[in-house]
Parts: C-alpha cells; sequence; structure tokens
C-alpha cells in the first residue's frame, strides 16, 4: 500500500483540523512565540491540513498577535479563531482572523449538564440562547462559522441536538461533537451520532466534525468510529498533544484512513510524506518528547529506523510491517553536508527542506553550520533542521549567552562563571558553584541577572546518532512568578543548557512565560477561560 | 467514580497478561538484566496482574537464565514462557518456568498466508501438523498451555478457525488472537472473533484472549472490542512498550475498564494504585521514556499533576476529569526524608515502596541517601525510587566509575580525566577532549578501558522537580558490533552520564547486550527468531 493513492472523491474526503496551535498549545509548559507559531503554521499547510487553529484570541494579547500572523503570513489552509459565546471572544476572534483568505470563527458552549451546573452555573434555556447569540453575530463578521458543544458525549443527547439545531438554523457551516473528557467508546460515539442525525434533519446539510480527547487512550478510535458515522471533518494535534492526556494524534488518524481507505473508501488529502518532520518541529519547539513506541512518528514505529530489521521483514516487508516508512517521510531526505560545502549548497538544502533563509539569515546560519562542521564529519537534515530552528528562537530573545566556564568533577566542588548580554548590549557576568556543572551554570545565570529561579523540568535529547550528535535541551523555569520555557542546540550539552536556562528566563521575565500560568495559578480565583472543546 | 470498586464475579472478569518482559523488552535497544527482570516481574505480581509472560526462553542463555529467576522468585501470577512450535523451543521453555507454582506454556504459528508463505516458507498443512504436535507436546509438561495463531487478523479466519480447533482438540486452555501487525479496527476484530466463536464450538469452553499492535494507534480499542466480543483475556504491556509502535498499554485498557466499568459490568483485579510505580519503574529500566500526553501515566495526564488547576477542576473535578489521580498512584506517597532522617526511616520508607532492603544493601542504600540528602532539601518517594534502582543495577556490573574531572567552557577546548575500576579491582584513567565535556567525558572513559564505542542514544531526564532534582542518563552504544544501554542517576549529569556510559560499556563487554543486536544485526542470514505474537 502507498501513500501516493488517487485522488478522492468529495464525499469520501475527510478534512483535516490541525488544533495543535489551540488545544495542543494550551498544555502545561508549552511557551510558543509568534514566530515559532508561524513557522509551525508554515509547515501544517505544507503537510496539507485543511484548517489550522491557529489560537484562541481573547485569552492573551500574545495569542491575538499570533493568530494575526498566521492569518497575515500563512496561505491555503483556512484559518481558525476559538471563542466563547460571549461577544467580545467573537470580535476578537474575528479580529485576528480576519486578514486571512478563509477566515472561520469556531465558537463553543457546554450542553452538559455537569458543566452547565459547576462550570457555567446557569441552566439549559441560557445556553441555547448564548448559542443562537454568538453562531449569529459570528455570522454576521464571517461566512465561515464552527459551533462545538462542548462535554457533548456526557451531555443529554436530546438537548445536545436542539442547541444544534438553533446553531444549524442561525448559519454554522460545521458542527462539531467534542469528547472534551475523553470518555467515550467507538460504539457509543456511533450511537451518539447516529441519534443526533435522527434529532437533528439539518445536520445532514452541514459538515459533522469530531474532535477526541485521549484519556482512556481511544481518542484515534473514537475519531475513526465518528468519520464511519458520517463526519467529515476530524479535530487533531500532531503528537496527539492538547489538554491532559491530549487529542486525537493528527499521524494516526491520518496513515489509519490512508492504510485502510481500500476497505471503507475515505481519505484526507494529507502529503503523508511530511508527517515525519511535522512531528519533529513540534516535538522540538514545544518541548513534548514523542516517546518511542509511538505509532507512526515514534523513533521504532518503523523497525528498520532503528536499525534493526527484523527476519519478517528481510525477507518481505509487509510480513510485519503494514506502512512504508517513506510514506510518512522517514529516510526521504539524504541530505549530506560537509565542512567543505559552500553557503550556496546550504541554502539549496534549506530549501529542500522547506526553509526560505536569506540575507542575515542566511549569514547567520551558514556561520552555525561551519562552526558545526567543524566538529561532526556530516552534517545532516537533522542537524540542519535543528539549527535553523535555533536561530529562529535565537531572533526573538532579549537575553544572550556571551560565554562560559565550568569545572567540576567527582573530587572538586563544581564552579561556574559566565557571561550574559541583556537586552540593552552591556553584559553581566556571573559565578556560582552547584550540585553538579550544569545546575552550578544555572546558578551562575541566575547571579548574573540577579533573579532567581526554579527549576520545572529540564529535559535533553540527541538530534540523530553518533558521539558528535547535537544535543537539543529544553528548561522549564518559574522566575516572578511564571512558568516559561527555552531550549538550546549545542553539540555540548552544557552550553546548550546554559542557553536554554537563559531563554527561558527571558521568557520568563519579557511575558512571553505561559498562559495558564499568568491567568489560573496566579489569580485562580478569576480564572476566566475554559480549556475549550 | 473511585478504583475502589466492588469485587467482580468469575464471568465478568478480564484477566490481565503482562508481556512487558517478552514483547516489550524485545524492543530495541532495551537490555535488563536479570536482577531487574526479577524486580519489574516483582512489581507486576504487586500490582496484580494475573499472568507474566517473562521472556522467549529458546532465544538466548540470558533470557532463560531470568525467565528461571522469575519462576523461583515471583509468587502470586502465572508465569509464561514464549515458544515457537519446535520442540526444543516447548522444552527450554518448560525448563525454565517448570520452577514456579503456576507455569503456563505460550506455544505459536503464523496463520496468515502472507507469513506462511514468505517467513515460515511452508504450507496451510505443515502449520496444522505443528500446532497440533507443539501443543500435545507443551500439555504433555504443562497442565497449563496458550496458543496463538500469529498475525490471525490478516488471515483467512476459516483456516485459523481449523488450527484453533486443533489446539483446543489438543488441550490448549487459552486461545490468543494477536492482530500481530497493528492492523486491523474494532469492528473488523469483532467480526473476526465472533466468526470464530462460530466456526470453533470449542471455544466457548477455553478463555480467548486478545494481543494487539498499536501500529494505527488502535491497539487499546481493539482490545476493548475484543473483550466485549467475550475475550477474557487481554495481553499488554507497561507504557505501551513492544515491538514496533508497541502493545495495547496495560494501563489503558485497565483504566479504561475500570472508568466505564458501570455500563458494561466488565473488570479486571490490577491494584489500579500501584500503575503509576510501575510505570516509572519500566520507564526507568529500559530507558523508555513515557511523553508527558501519554494517557493514564504521562506527566499531564491529570491537569493538576502538572501544578495547573482549571478553571472546572476547581469548581467540581469530574467537569473535565473523569479518574481520579490517586486512583492510578500519583500523589499518593507522602514520603520525604531530610538529612536527620537515620537508617530506621529509610528501612520504613523503602518497605512502604515496596522494596525489601537489608543488610549490606541497606548500608549501601543509607550511603547514597545520606550523600544526597546533603544536597537536597528534601528526599521523596521519587528519589528513594531512582536511588534504590541504581543501586540494584550497580550490583549487576563489572566496571564501575571510579572518579573524573572535567573543565570545559565556551572560550576552551573541554577536557576531562576519568578513573574507572576494572572487574578485578584495579584502576585505569584516561583522558581526552571533546566536543564538549559529555563527549569528552566519553572519550576520556573509551581512553581507559582502551574501547572504541560508538554513541548510538543519549537522554537525560530529571527525577522530580527543582533545581536540586536527580538526572536520569540512558547511553545507549555500540562496541565490539553489540548494542547495549546503561542507565546513571545522580545530581550532577555529568556523573549520571559517566556512569551510564560505564555501565553500557560494560554491558557490552559482558555479553548482557541486546538480543536482536546480536542475533540478527551481525548474522542477518541466520536471522533465526520471529518477534512473536
Amino acid at each position: 500500500m502507498s501513500a501516493q493513492t488517487e485522488s478522492v472523491d468529495e464525499a469520501n474526503r475527510v478534512e483535516i483540523f490541525d488544533t495543535t496551535l489551540r488545544d495542543g498549545e494550551q498544555s502545561p509548559g508549552i511557551s510558543l512565540n509568534t514566530q515559532e507559531k508561524v513557522e509551525i503554521a508554515t509547515q501544517l499547510a505544507r503537510l496539507g491540513v485543511d484548517v489550522i487553529e491557529a489560537g484562541f484570541p481573547i485569552t492573551s494579547p500574545g495569542d491575538f498577535e499570533a493568530v494575526t500572523a498566521i492569518s497575515q503570513n500563512v496561505q491555503g489552509p483556512v484559518i481558525c479563531g476559538l471563542a466563547r459565546t460571549q461577544k467580545a471572544d467573537i470580535e476578537a476572534a474575528w479580529g485576528a482572523i480576519k486578514d486571512s483568505a478563509r477566515p472561520r470563527i469556531h465558537t463553543f458552549i457546554s450542553t452538559s449538564d455537569i458543566h452547565i451546573e459547576h462550570q457555567l452555573q446557569t441552566d439549559r434555556e441560557d445556553v441555547k440562547g448564548q448559542a443562537k447569540a454568538a453562531v449569529a453575530h459570528a455570522r454576521e463578521l464571517c461566512e465561515d462559522v464552527e459551533f462545538s458543544p462542548m462535554d457533548a458525549t456526557r451531555a443529554d443527547v436530546e438537548f445536545t441536538a436542539e442547541v444544534c439545531a438553533i446553531a444549524i438554523a442561525e448559519g454554522a457551516g460545521v458542527i462539531n461533537i467534542p469528547d472534551t473528557v475523553g470518555y467515550t467508546t467507538p460504539d457509543e460515539y456511533t450511537a451518539f451520532l447516529g441519534r443526533l442525525y435522527e434529532l437533528v434533519p439539518g445536520l445532514a446539510d452541514v459538515r459533522l466534525s469530531v474532535h477526541c480527547h485521549d484519556d482512556l487512550g481511544m481518542a484515534v478510535a473514537n475519531s475513526f468510529a465518528g468519520v464511519l458515522a458520517g463526519a467529515r471533518q476530524v479535530e487533531c494535534a500532531i503528537n496527539g498533544i492538547g489538554e491532559r492526556a491530549g487529542n486525537c494524534s493528527l499521524e494516526e488518524i491520518v496513515m489509519l484512513l490512508r492504510t485502510r481507505r481500500v476497505d471503507h473508501g475515505l481519505d484526507t488529502t494529507v502529503v503523508t510524506e511530511e508527517l515525519a518532520r511535522t512531528s519533529r518541529m513540534v516535538s522540538r519547539f514545544t518541548g513534548y518528547a514523542v516517546q518511542p513506541n509511538k505509532a507512526i512518528v515514534g523513533r521504532n514505529a518503523f523497525a528498520h529506523e532503528s536499525g534493526i530489521h527484523q527476519d519478517g521483514v528481510l525477507k518481505e516487508r509487509t510480513t510485519f510491517e503494514i506502512m512504508d516508512a517513506r510514506d510518512v517521510g522517514f529516510e526521504s531526505n539524504q541530505i549530506v553536508l560537509g565542512k567543505h560545502s559552500g553557503r550556496h549548497a546550504l541554502q539549496d538544502a534549506l530549501e529542500q527542506l522547506g526553509f526560505v533563509v536569506e540575507g542575515n539569515s542566511l549569514n547567520q546560519a551558514f556561520k552555525r553550520f561551519k562552526e558545526l562542521a567543524d566538529k561532526k564529519k556530516q552534517v545532516t537534515a537533522l542537524d540542519l533542521e535543528a539549527i535553523v530552528s535555533d536561530e529562529m528562537r535565537e531572533a526573538a530573545q532579549g537575553y544572550d549567552l556571551a560565554w562560559f566556564e565550568v569545572e567540576a568533577g567527582t573530587r572538586r566542588e563544581p564552579v561556574a562563571r559566565v557571561g550574559i548580554t541583556r537586552p540593552d548590549g552591556t553584559e553581566a557576568s556571573g559565578e556560582s558553584g552547584g550540585d553538579g556543572p550544569v545546575d552550578a551554570v544555572f546558578g551562575a545565570i541566575q547571579a548574573a541577572v540577579e533573579t532567581e529561579c526554579e527549576l520545572n523540568q529540564y529535559t535533553v535529547s540527541a538530534v540523530g546518532e553518533g558521539d558528535d550528535a547535537l544535543g537539543e535541551v529544553t528548561v522549564m523555569l518559574r522566575a516572578h512568578g511564571r512558568l516559561a520555557s527555552g531550549q538550546g542546540v549545542s553539540t555540548d550539552i552544557i552550553e546548550a543548557s546554559a542557553q536554554a536556562y537563559v531563554r527561558a528566563l527571558a521568557n520568563a521575565l519579557e511575558g512571553a512565560a505561559i498562559r495558564e500560568a499568568e491567568s489560573i495559578v496566579d489569580d485562580a480565583a478569576a480564572a476566566p477561560y475554559p480549556p475549550g472543546p
């Protein structure tokens, strides 16, 4: 079975609604800046998703700005903004998406009694009124409106049907039925959707969508059941990130539909060869690792990726593999550069990888490339991705690591000294001991910027294989009560750690801190935003 | 909904067959020693699984030894050994499990034409003969015999039924229907199992089992469909590890059955409060991280685990959470020790954690605890788990890190010196530069032991939170053509890296290397063992 399938007719085409930048980005500890969000959205467009839910614009000025930037810069997919039923939400969403060629407003309100009572603290009549007003107002602003009855799978199906019928009557073109808490099973979901079709005749004339959470490990199976029941949009996220256990994994539902297409006739128009790279980009920018045994994009998902070929695979691939690794973009790229490769070769290679890098950015990337090529025998596509991503992050920061030195060992106390370039260009230095060299470096950075931080998470992973592999470090820390993260890349993991720490600290100080940390932890009483569908 | 449910009657009780130590341990790069396998099996018994598939004894002397040790030391669950239909396999399996109070032989042969043709290179008649002979021979040795038609979901159901009927006639008490390549969907699997029940009248009198792989993200949903179709055993693995994208995740199917019990009446007798700890132990010993958004055991699976409480959760937990984190063992343990805690307090705490540590091991653990308590304000249950696990690994190694020192920085070349204690007690030292301090330390270790290694993977994660958190490092390397892994734990990540590297190297040199690397990569032509169901 190949990913190169015939085009699918419109009735059997399942649209992919990517919520990596909205539901995914709400995961604790993720703090993407606007530039990173635009880069991910650009890659999602290259991947061929149909809709990008770019954010929840009312929730913060940073979210509004990012959705605006994506609307202005990313061509192809529909760009969608999330909004509660409040007028201000809908206007913020419209304000952020209006520059897109294909804008969509997605508004939602819960229909389950448990949410109506405890979260909304209102009653069913009010919910109907809010849904009606919200869809009507959204339609005044925007042709394309989607409505979600939040927590639908735990709601009374008759009441949910009433609310959906109201939304359709007011002009919603997409009705999305979320399993907000990841509670349903395929049979139940099929029955629920079937009953909705019976109760809401107008549902047959709009697009039905599914949005499933993975709390019980069922998000992909429930989404698949939804598609078989008639849904023609699946809401999902790269690497399955999202609230709690996350959303339906985009790569899994896409490859499930593609691999089993011959049996059910349904398919998406996703360019599956871009899946592996999109997964790496999201993992790198969010700091959320993909476990080795993750389906489709995990390191071991295809036996040959691990360098170990099983008996059966050697004799005939299909004995133990139902997909071809090349179809999801593993091994698709044979780019290898060395220390003698020039600026033009680098630019070509970056273009092949989908990065348009020119002028000063190209100079900077070339400088980093040369430094790396001095240390590594071969610079691969994976390395280039890591460098370019790293450069992109650097541009968005106000503090920089100028230099560091560290001494450590089992027979002495570690000591570290660092120099930090401040946003105004002056340099501050600091010195510290610690439990180890990394701890000492972190202490020295705190001393240099005269700020106390609490380390929250620290992870290191290698890019590719070999002794000279690049190390990629993610640091999450809390400073001035704000939680923020930063990443760093280097063949020296102490240096990568120091970079990551400085960037996380800069993010915390500059207010690009993680939204939830600000709005909810610091001010729990106000706690204004529900997590969304 | 609580994990403390009423006991379930036998007809509705689903047995949990854990294959973490067999299918899970076959994942690339995992090299558990016997002591680690016994410790995991002990924890699985504490978790209350019904069957432990402890290994595939014919495949290596190490596997045979580990299954034997588990059979002799772990009480409670059935201890199962895997075997192809060959006589030697069955005898090896029996030899390894015979000391268990409850031994089981699990034998398998493929029934799909693609496997019969390409992998077995035989025909259907021969498969029937092999299945018959194998089950008959196994039953001569052992009361409890399980049979699996491998790749059943891609096989002709009529032929699979014939083979299953033969196995039942010969005395197999469990028939397991594997979705070996992770290809099926819930509806198809339900139909396949329903048809088998029609074709094989004897199936109603034995235990039907399911074994699903996660290549398309459907393992849990397919296993659940199997249970609804009549299966009363689910084969699964902690953290869903296993071949390629792995097996059905034990924690997900268990919590799915428990959380939705009121709707279908089925349940397991797993002690769910042990799930989080079992997951941590398996992750630590295998070096396979669990992604933050993994259902049930991921860091974010429960919103409050991340320290961030959503609006709705504050008002009423069940608005956004369908399970209680305490029911899967998060936050269950409030153990906190400090520098003034004595030996007795440590022993008590370890006992609460399920570790029986006495005599010299207790002295050693106490020494490590005191060292750690000097560096960390509070030593938590997570820290104790990490130390004790680390001590256990140390005992099994022949080389040891005696000391190291390192100097590094942006303005100088890094240099490292190390001392390594050889198995005979003498010390060797080495010095090296490198791309960074970790690389320099790895170079110095190679110089000290005079062995060239190729680094294959390197990952670091933090145990718990805070600046003084323990760092846990996993190294996978290739030396003398063998792939092996090692772990190290310290507040100093350079030290943890050095420990992990020395242990991985010792594993490679001592032959505790990864089975696949030896038998398949080094000698692809012989390639004797299929991956199993």
